[in-house]
């Protein structure tokens, strides 16, 4: 048990979109879409919460502030590129390892950490065309659905579809609905290492997306549920026998 | 969250092989299995523990103790004929409404509520020889294994080995060595409905297995593992549609 | 390898709503479901089609029946409680034995059969309102998706709508879109003992989809998938010790 | 259905222990692993098989060798990162296009291959102690299983144990006992992209276990269980509205 202390929360965003005034997402999200998440997590009496961003000096992640983050969450879209290898090694032992969940968000499915994860392209079928989604519960008994109705609408959002090259998540908690046709895994748990990962699809950074309160359920819960909890360290490495040979 | 709630546990126990005075169970475990299971987990400050036996009008499990049961435990072996079918619908109904969750042990991977919810013959091999178990953590990040050592040994327990006939488990956390060179997934987590339920193998009636510390964390964890948190009831049955057609 | 041996494939519908006159499902399949499902599965070389209905003697399903079928295909709707326990416990035995493989068509998601096999309600939500379906292929490179584009219309269907209470399959390879508004897991493959079952969701009786060749595609690719391949039959029960004790 | 066109394996083969006469491997292989199981390999009449090394250019795996290949085993153990990471690149998008199956052998578990498929470590426990290895079928239904009785033994092995650090296996074929008290999951099917990927752990280089017919079976049985089958390539990227916005 956790016991007193609170989910340190790091909200990483690449923070690009936003600062470019002839971008409909600086409008939307003129602090950043960090800013916004960051916000109603803040919110929670059990989460503490601070950001990062792509700019910053090693993109605001270095040991230090991963080394006081249960849980961190990624938003990027335009430069994934751009994220330096060494900091992506850095996260992904730090979550392999059991100390810290990660929240990948919309486009983060591109993003390295995702991927080196994965195992996969990650690749899927995409359009911007101002539709509807209807996010549906699969698994209304798991954590990240909890305080959810059975499904809920996002009024405007880009549209994700299958087929989705990701290996079979360990649990598909949501499934998306698009007004153009297509459907989507879009609340999906993997387990790496000692750590949990959660991969969710809405927050196309030109729709309010990330205020709303269903979506905000979503991603408190699944901090929650990502967070670390008194995980052993495994032991690897040569052994003695247990048993007289 | 359960908030300030405490999880109710009600230890089920057959409680035939005790109460043969010319049983060795009889010696380990004079006033039950039961008895000891419920000890253990009433010192957990958070566990609020009953325990309710076949021989009880409705094998002590009314739809009032069930309707007031987190989490029910179930130890059977000579006697899982005389479980009236009525209870086990009963028990089954809370499960996959994911108002109960399910600890199943050892010999009660044949009793009718196990095989209902697997849907298989949930056959395996046996063999009592006084042998040595050693019972390795596969998954050290799930709160099942939570406090545990990699691996821990049972003195002599009865060997049950591969091939166990389940559907595959939704999460393998235990995996049992045994003396005599056998293999069994010992700890087993599956999800029926919006319910949960963990198998775990250790627990044969003339060795003292319960009463060994390892065992009853496991226990313990399985029990706050398997608790309802709060899952909304889905909504089933005919439906307006979402969109116009 | 099967080598030259034909796929027995015992085509089963329950054949009420086919013979009432003022049923729509009367003039769509006035021979019975089973008699086009099994006239496009007879058109394989590889295949040996025979049919089975409800209201034959033991439904035509006698152990000489099931003994001589690979893979039994499975529809009914209205007299699911007509269908008695010692034919479900027959063919229950013969799927984890891994002598046969079961499709389960569409609204046999109730059927005594596949609820016993899956453990919970298999409980939905549904909708009559001459809807487009479009299902999509989430795993294209399962067996089952062979031959398939990445997505296929049925113009007119039943609607089911998720939370679909089944276990999270083995393998998920349909999803299906609803034009009302709704998703669902249309196709899932699930292993029960050495048995393999598929669910498949299209096929009301009041529109032609059994006529279309791309849900006769996954029919046929599924037969193929959940035919037995010559599994070995587990050894259960009591046991030597391997090794010196 | 493949027809008539063989199944195309190319064996790798790190391929230093075999060549330093001072190790005991160039006595157990005199002419490298890969002459020994491309000879058994190559006794299946729908096989068609070659080898490559780590010494030659570009590993023996250029981009012809691999449009070549259906299915590529792979023995590595002590130069994994003399591995190209182009070629390892080549091999990774030709597995996740469903083009080529992949075959994990042994100490392979550390490839760069491997573990950019897993995204984890990958780590575990080991121990060189001439001890005995018990392999359990845990699931007899699968291909891999065929011909297999419900387990074999290997007379002296290298130990690897649990805490294997991989995501869940898809599914689970095989469980090994060491002599000296360890468990492994020693045959693991994964799925990444459209591509399968077996992971089997026997193949010490200082025993003869490549000599032994069980063994012989299992990557027979993989070989033809990872070898594509027509699976429709994905379509990603922009799409088209498929119902009027």
């Amino acid at each position: 048990m956790r016991g007193e202390r609170k989910i340190r929360v790091t909200v990483w965003n690449e923070f690009r979109h936003e600062r470019n005034m002839g971008h409909e997402a600086s409008k939307i999200y003129p602090d950043g879409i960090h800013a916004v998440i960051a916000a109603f997590l803040a919110d929670q009496p059990d989460f503490e919460v601070r950001t990062a961003t792509l700019d910053e000096p090693e993109h605001g992640l270095t040991q230090d502030v991963l080394d006081a983050t249960d849980v961190l969450t990624w938003w990027g879209h335009t430069a994934h590129a751009a994220v330096e290898d060494a900091v992506v090694e850095r996260i992904h032992e730090r979550i392999v390892l059991g100390e810290m969940g990660l929240l990948v968000l919309h486009s983060g499915h591109f993003s390295k950490i995702f991927r080196k994860l994965m195992g996969t392209t990650c690749n899927l079928k995409w359009r911007e065309a101002n539709e509807r989604e209807r996010l549906w519960v699969v698994e209304p008994g798991h954590p990240i659905a909890r305080g959810l109705a059975d499904c809920f609408e996002i009024p405007r959002e880009e549209m994700y579809g299958e087929r989705f090259d990701i290996p079979a998540p360990d649990t598909l908690v949501l499934l998306g609905w698009f007004q153009g046709g297509e459907v989507f895994r879009g609340g999906c748990c993997f387990h790496r290492g000692n750590g949990r990962i959660f991969y969710f699809q809405p927050g196309h950074e030109t729709y309010p997306v990330y205020r709303q309160s269903e979506v905000q359920q979503v991603i408190v819960n699944a901090c929650r549920w990502a967070a670390p909890a008194g995980a052993t360290a495994p032991v690897f490495g040569k052994q003695s026998p247990r048993e007289t040979l």
